[in-house]
């Protein structure tokens, strides 16, 4: 329950206020030569305090590896890794410990659990996230060829107003919200100013774009490329929804236009399938579109109950992001990452 | 890769074109007094044949049970079980034997295992989704106090335009559509008839209500609830997109106005978390939504190439769904139970 | 739990007694020229009625594949297939149906299940190895080189004196006992005859040896390639022990005979670790030996219990092995063939 | 592949010269409440040093846990573990870093992964089982009614010649070889001295006892509860065979001799079915013998090959184990744990 994928396998560990967090990398083959700078970049782009935006709780979030690379390659042992966590202020959790935050999981996990590590979310944290990306970075190193760039394509009603193949993927770390469309980005970043001077909180989406990505990877039926694409970003805190090629869209449009023609080649004329067709993928471009709910957590008085199941009143204390989107666009990387790199191992049997 | 779900565990095989297609049940526990009948009438709703609207391929679909049951009861054996092809006509492939028809599987499956069982789709045709009714049914009667309702939301720009809570869930085998909400079904079906005239075909989108759900379903990481309930919908053949809870709208909102209050008792006084918090059931309505791509084949000339890369047009022939939509709905039940079935297992262990 | 295998895998299902046993084999590659004639050989060698030794139950075991193969050859589908059960008699179960027999599993499932299905075993029936014969007939093909031979080494107090090196595998099928040595063949014949008039039974053990496995087959902590090969084999019914290379001997010797030491060009000078070492294949040949316990249908007066607890005689009526050890050989075979495909598909991934 | 159990389930990583070894225990239910301290006692029996009879390495082996348990009582979150490698020497391996060592992993490895850790043993190494006996020591903590106890039944040629019926395992811990024959112990010891002065090396054999186990553990066909214990079993470091019950002993008698009668009450009257019976518990003593070979160190002059295949002499220095039976003790019984702990939560789900 606590493990991803299938032969590039990741099991992980560590609540948000615990001494670490971490997990274990299994089936990476050998002779990958690791960057572990790379690994530690990617780390940074998630890590919180990085912008006004985003909230000021410092960690440097620093990835020790502890197995599995010899001499700067990797051996075919899983690879073992912890991330300390450094920032856990011995504070005062009287107010959250017996209330149950609106649309979190307190509720959730006291009634399947009968307790809970009421510390700033225990398992449920998106620190968890950490781990991944972690993961994902190496599985970037391993699918050498293939281009994955995520980006915030909305923020509340703020979005992007040009089809991904217009935009340039080089400026989508240049400002904070990770919008590559520097006019939508403004817009962003505005109405995520104004809400959290208003103690609210916003949603938005992520598009995520994989580009290299050869012919054939994907199971026929209950493995299909998307599916997995789909439960990797639905396991992503706050996600709400996940729509791959044409999408919703695509749900109300006639099969005379929306079917993607084949050109000589291979390559199809449009591309409203996604670049997966019947689960596997058709070599064209792989993307798809990710939505993320307003963060749980705002700095207004809400009415809840307790434990005993009695009505309270709650407000927030503390720092948090009233956008959690920008920063979890490294996280849609490295689960697209995982996954192509699964299937990508996987796809090495499908013939003799 | 061709196995769903971890303790309540479905194994399928076949193709549409071979001589029977079927699966083996895992972990049914023992004890359970199996409705065969019930099963039967969840197959007939997904056959073929059921309607103008719907293909004029004629199969019964009748499975045939092999084992794990004795006198009526469930032995905690594994349930195997077969359904023949009745309808294998030998006709003439070779229109489509070397043409990759767009938006197909047949260049993805060709690309993959270097050869292709060319004959009506092979495993990718939605014949399979048979198998899954079957052991849906067997988990919906594991699942007894669940009642699980799915329905045709929209098909093509047609949409009800109600929220579910209105609807009467007793409609929705009325109609040819199968949507609870006449006025809206009656809209539907003139679009269908329209566009089956023109050879074209159409998409839309299946709403799934799964009330009666027990507090403490789903696990926190990689097993949340919602992203299992995700991958089992993509899993289905022509789905592009899936949203639970507030979805993609979600995204656009505040967290003030998203954030579901608790009320006394455990309930929440809104629930656009969809009755998942944290990746857990939390005892409210589960709904979630799913988009389905116009169906591929239309009675249009198109223009595509075959194996040699060749450019080539081509024109389908026979009997077609021009809106695969109503016949998803027992599919999209079957998957959720199924979801719903494992889960219930797994948190037998929650706790001690 | 029904489910045998991580890439090469294998899902069963059926009891003796009901309509059929079958399965599904799942991970075969695309590509693979399947002779069907030699699996049911295989299955041949495994059926009951082969001589006056065995069971007299005649049943001709014919499997009919249902998927995944089209036109001679695999399509990376997976493979259905089922063995209709013909020697149903709607017999007189009354006498076993609430007795416990000795050493049966009877007591069990109906302590674990609180139900069983009494005709014959049920799913605790021999016969289920049936369709792991065919499962291993294909993994046999998938593996080419190599060559696996099993043969009967010892029925009770008799066994074959020489070792392996010096017996000539084509003779195992020239006797009824499967036994390559003529002159042990005589004397365990004689032992099963005598002891078959006395209504009793016997025990015995099957050597394996598997020559030309390429190295590197297996993994190096929980996967071990001997200790695959071990589950496999104590999955078979009546097993008792499994040993490799030097075995139960080895545990009495010193490191300084023991150890194999390697000679120019990387074979062992001797080969006492049995071909496998730290869980690898290294090009050896790899021998094990497996432990049948005797057959616990004797044809005497047992005392034992009914359901309610109550002590009872109980004596066996009908067909039986009175030593089930030739019938194994094939079976045998087929788990470790399974076991090797596997390993050689999942061996494809350790290195870039 | 380094991941053992189902729903119970250990996953580890690291190398014997690395940071640090460690693991994720998933699955194990919410509310156990941890003494850690009887961990550390687990791991305490394992380490070595603790005798002249074992290896001089010091290691404290001291597990610090990172997450899944709160306030001391286990919070249904993964449990992460690391055991720091304290002992590493920057020591000079120039002699074994391109030496083949007879009856070792080195081949084996280079010829897999085309690279290894040639420090130690890498993954290869017995430091790998003290991964194991901390999450043995939580599953028995999660069995608090079953008693597993393991011992030394032989070394070399000397072994303990009653049943395990006539030995009082309270003694188990009271010698340096861990047998709870006094008289054999001596024997035991002696023999280690005098082979250790030889620079030779000793195998063995451990027979473990579960006892309190509870009817209806194991699965019917592919986990059985003996097929996974051997499994188990051989996945320890130089473990060669297994057998339970009656074992290869029983592959020679008759079946009116072998068959255990039922008494009233559902016990039974011998138990050479070794408390398992059609692959499920039956409520009686669970006993097995485990065969390990001699140690493949020894300090002897041996002839082998480097990594170019050039024959060349080898001869180990430092400190070894000239047996490593007795310390095997602890983690074949922590191995024995982790079985019964997954199938105890398997079984959850036999029945309604």
């Amino acid at each position: 329950m606590n493990t991803f994928g299938q032969l590039f396998r990741l099991t992980t560990f560590g609540e948000s206020h615990g001494a670490a967090i971490g997990g274990v990398i299994d089936g990476c083959p050998a002779g990958l030569k690791l960057d572990v700078n790379k690994v530690q970049q990617e780390l940074d782009r998630r890590k919180p305090g990085q912008s006004a935006l985003t909230t000021q709780r410092k960690e440097s979030d620093t990835v020790e590896f502890l197995s599995g690379v010899f001499e700067g390659v990797t051996t075919g042992a899983p690879i073992g890794f912890i991330i300390r966590n450094e920032d856990q202020k011995t504070k005062d959790y009287s107010d959250i410990k017996e209330a149950y935050r609106p649309s979190h999981a307190d509720f959730t996990y006291d009634s399947k659990y009968d307790l809970r590590d009421y510390r700033g979310g225990g398992r449920s944290s998106a620190r968890e996230t950490a781990n991944w990306v972690v993961a994902g970075a190496i599985a970037k190193q391993l699918l050498a060829e293939v281009r994955i760039n995520a980006f915030v394509s909305s923020v509340g009603e703020e979005f992007v107003r040009k089809p991904y193949q217009e935009l340039d993927f080089s400026k989508i770390e240049t400002n904070a919200v990770r919008c590559p469309d520097e006019e939508a980005a403004s817009r962003m970043i505005a109405l995520i100013e104004q809400t959290k001077a208003e103690g609210d909180s916003l949603g938005g989406t992520v598009t995520c774009v994989a580009q290299g990505v050869s012919v054939g990877l994907g199971e026929p039926v209950f493995d299909k490329l998307h599916a997995q694409l789909g439960k990797a970003m639905l396991s992503i805190n706050a996600v709400k929804g996940f729509e791959y090629g044409s999408g919703f869209c695509g749900a109300k449009m006639k099969g005379s236009k929306h079917n993607d023609s084949f050109m000589e080649g291979g390559k199809t004329q449009t591309n409203l399938s996604g670049g997966i067709q019947g689960g596997i993928s058709n070599g064209m471009d792989i993307y798809f579109r990710v939505a993320f709910k307003p963060t749980a957590t705002i700095m207004q008085k809400q009415n809840t109950i307790n434990q005993a199941g009695e009505a309270i009143q709650l407000e927030a204390k503390g720092r948090h992001d009233p956008c959690v989107v920008p920063r979890a666009v490294p996280v849609v990387e490295a689960m697209t990452a995982l996954v192509l790199a699964d299937f990508y191992l996987l796809n090495k049997n499908a013939r003799l």
